[in-house]
């Protein structure tokens, strides 16, 4: 397949984010949006996003505030402001045309997979894939993400096991009855894994629900074969997601 | 691959209970014990059985004891009955010269897959395979299982949202370190989704975890096409956890 990237231009409270659009000039195929982790960038997705392109997807990747060019923002951004980054781009991506507008997803790692999960609230969502998804207390919304690590309890936090009604992230995806996916790096230095047992346990009324593991992974999946294994994962499951919902679209 | 049936004699508690040993004569895969719902019995299985030992496992299928040519203790028989006839069925297949002893598992439906939940404590599992689970309160143990249902509590318990420590076949999966494969019926008219949502959350620490719903289907799979997709399920969930397991099981 035929796939080409450009440049877009998201516009959010008067700021310019950049984002890259993959796609094949033919698709009409599913609306992929990739979110970064904290301290990445929408490069950190080429490859999977080219891989999902190539199999019919318009992906949007794109920067999050306090990152690349608006990396003045760092030390200030807060999750207020990057949900409303997630928002901007998914309703850019919605308007492109050729994207499938009734089946658009996310795709998102860590701060960017937290940041995807709650966008199950604001959004219509079909599907949601979540790589070693990070966990924040809900209170202190507005203070800058820098700071919220600051917590003495933050690491603590990571390693209960919470019920979905006591973290909105968990709780957006009890309420998700889409396709999930849910990878986990093995060796995640950063995200130990009763933080992924939580949304794999919230995860329960999804349509569908695939858990996998990077053996030997860490947690930016480092090393090239670490990410072609977390790329295969994602073509195998968008074709078999996009399989099941093309059968069932079928009238029968 | 040439596929072979034979009858294998189970002992359990000085009483005979039948099997059906289901293989290729050369293979040393996979070990599979089928355990059948409340009401059927071991000709159930015959689809998923001959098509798993088609890519290379051993299959076991057996009558619970209340079934079959044991049906008279139908009103009388137990769960602590029917546990160990699961247990002697285990230890019958992990026996079978041929059988890849270091890697059984159950492929269980509805009560049967509750029992193979409570197996984990009991045996070495690899995989887990559940499809429209049952959950049943955990005292009265010793009661004949014809009259748990009797218990005025007992269809709104299966509609409540349980933790793994608030049931031991919940507590079991959570313990559960193997695959994991969850299978509903769109259309179960016997359990509700909150009793297949909680063995999900249970799951969350599996090694892998794959949840599918069959579209359209009813707790049986009374119709060819739910119980062909149903094996196709299995078949294609246990050639990716084998493959993955003979990567990992390679010196690198």
């Amino acid at each position: 397949m035929n796939v080409r990237s450009e440049t877009v231009d998201i516009l959010v409270d008067g700021q310019r984010i950049e984002g890259t659009l993959t796609a094949s000039p033919a698709t009409d195929g599913p609306g992929v949006l990739f979110v970064h982790g904290w301290g990445a960038n929408r490069d950190h997705y080429i490859e999977e996003a080219g891989a999902l392109a190539g199999i019919g997807c318009v992906c949007l990747t794109f920067n999050l505030r306090g990152h690349a060019e608006t990396e003045a923002l760092h030390e200030t951004v807060t999750r207020e402001d990057n949900m409303r980054d997630v928002m901007a781009a998914y309703d850019a991506l919605a308007r492109i045309r050729g994207c499938g507008r009734a089946f658009i997803g996310v795709v998102g790692s860590s701060y960017g997979a937290y940041l995807g999960a709650l966008l199950i609230y604001m959004r219509p969502l079909r599907f949601l894939a979540l790589h070693a998804p990070a966990l924040y207390m809900d209170h202190d919304w507005e203070l800058p993400k820098r700071k919220l690590h600051v917590n003495p309890d933050f690491a603590a936090y990571r390693r209960l096991a919470l019920r979905a009604e006591e973290n909105r992230a968990l709780g957006a995806c009890a309420q998700f009855l889409g396709d999930a996916l849910v990878v986990e790096s093995e060796h995640d230095e950063v995200i130990p894994h009763p933080a992924v047992a939580n949304y794999i346990s919230a995860l329960a009324n999804a349509h569908s629900l695939t858990y996998r593991m990077i053996a030997g992974a860490d947690h930016s999946l480092s090393r090239p074969q670490w990410e072609s294994e977390y790329t295969q994962l994602l073509v195998n499951w968008m074709s078999e997601i996009t399989k099941e919902r093309a059968c069932a679209d079928t009238p029968s």
